[in-house]
């Protein structure tokens, strides 16, 4: 499939991608929806106008794409999201001619990137983040409570997860303010007070709750993709320092609330389809409402890099993978739900961590340095064992295809220094 | 103060209370705003519709009570909030004619209780549960990790909190589903699944945020009650054996998240300001940003009962306060806020259990039949270690004021069996 518009071979968005974001134009211009293709937004208000998608949407219903969220498309049944999402692709195909020969139209409905501003792609009701890698977990594990107890006794039986902070959540391209803290050292008698020295990422993706479930009702583990509208980058910023001393009993709390980054662009599951791979045997057997027939994991490149003040480039400092997760996507689901907790639409659920074998696969400099024990050695000479005040953190990922790549963009975040 | 309505003495709601809620005629009508005196219900939109509040409430603005939800109100400045309060407090006293002679507006404006039912008042962008009572984490901490350690080391240098899920917050009234859920007993090599065996209930109270704070933009704590609307009754129910298991690293996730009832009535810091009293020592002394002026404690008596489906009437099991909590409003909005996390107008933070010193106060039944070891004896025969199926329970709370109470009416649930 090719678009009658010219796409770089190696973007992440040609018309095989199609994915659903907010965007507005620059510099405040009303936030509507908008699929990417190349370096081209497409404004997915003016085709609904044109009645485009007039045979598929409900009548009746009102605007779905003329809206400063998704929440109302996504909540959608996953067939209608299928034909509008193949819709547009048959409108950008250059076999077709309804939108290729109306140059006025064109002129409309595309928009150069640089002139737009990415917003928050839904309203979330709820994040939860789980922890999902294993590698990640064990390493963690082995730094906070040494080999032997590093793999918790659950971990293995569950998704271990925990409900993060929805009022925090910004778009790529926010600045984050280093938090401030109560921090102890082992060796101190007293806790400190004062801005967080050990400001980490976490490289992780999510995925956004299309239809949700009532209160009381899970979702059968069979079911749960019917449930997943389309994924994101996240990064989970963490102060490891603030989080050492906060988090018995009851979990990370301070650590995490003051900012979670995701990429502008929701990656339907359409999208990721041909990219499908089996996850690795689960030993020992899950329960049975844990069982999930079919393959929900994704072969998605993760590439962590970071630009200081001195930098003039970004430094790759870390190579990930989606793969490598132990708990899929729908058995996610299905364990936040098995209570009978509801899930709603525009609910963000992000996969914790994903830190791969390898030492350069780790997902959080708390890994990659050691718990700062190995500093990285960036190329402008500078060395990293935590996040410093003018760093650029920069997570992208892709798939790719057969002569194509489907990405996700980027998540980036500046560090500025404590207010 | 005295209203021109007849108001039982030992009604929750005189026209010294002037609460806010959002109410529906039965079974279907629209929601709207109101407050309660005695037994009716006070339609706030009609009210408003008449003018009444028209010098008070922004031109331009809109409906304030018309409104399926109370945040718009809510995040209005305190002064507002403060003069509606008064006004409507002006428009039902025995000496005020404007509303008294109008009977056509009368039999509009007030509605009898029981031909209402109570909605959730705010739309909770995110809710936030802190540990604040000594009691509560010393008897929990004594019964999972034995005397030695039962208060953690941080426990007394910050409020402990943790995220809670916002989307599963039900009104009083609702039932409650037993959950589902991994347990794993301590004998046994193998996690199970099914129908939680130790369901609990968590007796708290929590408030609303009324004006919120941006984003990297801490509230001082000396400002923090200037963005507290005000209190309800709070029941976090928690399903002990799956918290057991899975709460080791992140904290309680699907032990809670099933549902958290709240009273349907706001009760404002200025219905309250009578009853506050001195916050006890705290020693070691807290750092600086948690060092609040003022008493922002409050003297509320609360009170925990329980009918099984074979008793005619309730058992009081509980008996506890307000005031016993360790850490204040402020302060935990100031911790909240430090590292910048934004508080949003709706968002809904509630104290954890509040447990008394005696062993007749405690705030859960964990706690009070000392982890099942000392069931409690009903008058009906019957004896309960944890809920069982058909089990309503209660939790009151009122202040005692000079010849009137100001209460905060209820919230119950009952227990239905797993479906």
């Amino acid at each position: 499939m090719k678009s009658f518009l010219k796409v770089d071979p190696d973007s992440q968005f040609p018309i095989q991608n199609i994915p659903f974001g907010i965007f507005r134009r620059k510099p405040d211009g009303k936030p509507r929806a908008a699929t990417r293709i190349g370096d081209k937004i497409v404004d997915l208000s003016v085709l609904e106008r044109k009645g485009f998608f007039s045979d598929l949407l409900p009548e009746d219903a009102g605007d779905f794409f003329d809206l400063p969220e998704l929440n109302k498309f996504m909540g959608s049944s996953k067939r209608l999201i299928s034909d509008v999402r193949r819709r547009i692709q048959k409108l950008l195909r250059e076999d077709s001619e309804e939108l290729k020969s109306d140059e006025a139209l064109l002129r409309k409905t595309l928009i150069d990137f640089d002139e737009c501003e990415m917003l928050l792609p839904a309203s979330v009701g709820d994040y939860t983040d789980f922890y999902s890698s294993k590698e990640h977990a064990t390493n963690v594990g082995i730094m906070f409570r040494g080999k032997e107890n590093a793999l918790m006794p659950n971990w293995l039986h569950l998704p271990v997860g925990y409900h993060g902070r929805a009022s925090s959540l910004v778009v790529s391209g926010t600045n984050i303010i280093r938090p401030k803290g109560q921090t102890k050292a082992d060796d101190e008698e007293k806790p400190q007070f004062g801005p967080s020295k050990l400001l980490d990422f976490e490289l992780e993706m999510g995925f956004f709750i299309g239809k949700g479930n009532n209160l009381g009702k899970s979702i059968p583990v069979g079911e749960a993709h019917n449930h997943i509208f389309g994924f994101v980058l996240v990064n989970d910023w963490s102060a490891r320092d603030i989080q050492k001393w906060e988090y018995v009993p009851l979990g990370p709390f301070l650590a995490k609330n003051f900012a979670t980054s995701i990429s502008p662009w929701i990656v339907t599951l359409d999208a990721l389809e041909p990219f499908k791979v089996k996850r690795q045997k689960q030993d020992p057997q899950v329960l049975p409402y844990l069982k999930s027939s079919g393959e929900w994991h994704y072969d998605i490149n993760l590439e962590v890099s970071i630009k200081c003040a001195n930098c003039n480039d970004f430094n790759v400092i870390s190579r990930s993978n989606f793969k490598h997760l132990y708990w899929d996507v729908c058995q996610q689901v299905a364990h936040h739900t098995v209570t009978g907790c509801n899930l709603r639409t525009g609910d963000l659920l992000a996969s914790g961590t994903i830190s791969g074998p390898d030492e350069d696969s780790y997902g959080s400099l708390l890994e990659l340095t050691w718990k700062g024990t190995k500093p990285l050695n960036l190329a402008c000479g500078e060395t990293r064992k935590f996040l410093v005040d003018g760093d650029v953190l920069k997570i992208t990922g892709w798939c790719e295809g057969n002569g194509h790549k489907i990405g996700f963009g980027e998540v980036t975040g500046k560090i500025l220094p404590t207010n």
